[in-house]
């Protein structure tokens, strides 16, 4: 799993229809704290915000945070560090 | 997930007979909304076109967001970025 | 598989519900027995503590070490190295 | 999806019994049509040969390219770039 | 698919229980035959040893490789090359 800072939201307006209502948040990664300059894209799951630390699982199991499991969907915010 | 801008697509006639139909479109991913000049090739599925910036899933996943599900690839076009 | 050493564990109150109980740990990534100073976040599925070197399986089949293999997590770390 | 170009073949006499019959071909790897001296090794499903051009499907989508979706294989060549 | 050289073995008799029997090689990877200096751990499957020029299958299909299909592991030497 990876750690980050969410820094922003991605809007699309034309996209798959299973992925109606996700929230895109972009989100920068961390290693061991510090910031990476790398970012990648998860749905929220936890209501987390712009600027909160947060935990990413990435890949297959993402999915199983999301009550819609047949979202096409890579990467998913599971929780918020303290 | 991550984003990307489509910089042309790729033509394959000898291909698997479960991915006829399939677009092939060469993506250059970017982080953070600057490009990297990284690229990789992805199935369409929400009808972008060249020169239009992408939301695109990767790994087992991806397939969630085609139509056949049997067809053997890692990475589709799952939206369009306003 | 990779091998690391726990650097510290990460605290998330607000989290996915199937993950309550889990034992989110950073590990900082080796590479033929030298730090690497890459990390990843898994959960401790065999009683490992910080500064125990440990065996770390990722991706989907990381779940099949957990009791619940619900929980939404793409690293475990599945032994202790002696 | 990659695209790459097939520098050779990889032989293997002993090996998982599933995997009898597999062609292991070595794949150079482009990005944006250049090539980038990054190498996997992808079994072919569509007939290619040494010096062509390939599309590759990587992880656990590729089997669904091939007959026997027992096989252990990570990476399969899904198709010939024209 | 990853071609790689066995440097040597890892012991862990503090693992999941699944995991009883395995044995993890560190196995040293390759590009188009040179060495990288990149490892990673795989579980044996065909009786190979050290010093061996070896294919490993990385992720979820490495397990399709076992006899137990229920070990929670992302690598399996499936081949020695010849």
């Amino acid at each position: 799993m990876l750690r980050g800072i969410i820094r922003g939201n991605i809007v699309s307006t034309r996209k798959q229809e299973s992925l109606i209502g996700a929230k895109f948040m972009e989100v920068e990664i961390m290693q061991n704290g510090e910031l990476t300059g790398q970012y990648l894209i998860a749905i929220d799951s936890v209501g987390a915000g712009i600027g909160e630390t947060v935990l990413i699982t990435v890949g297959s199991p993402a999915r199983l945070a999301l009550q819609n499991r047949e979202m096409p969907t890579d990467a998913v915010i599971v929780g918020i560090v303290d």
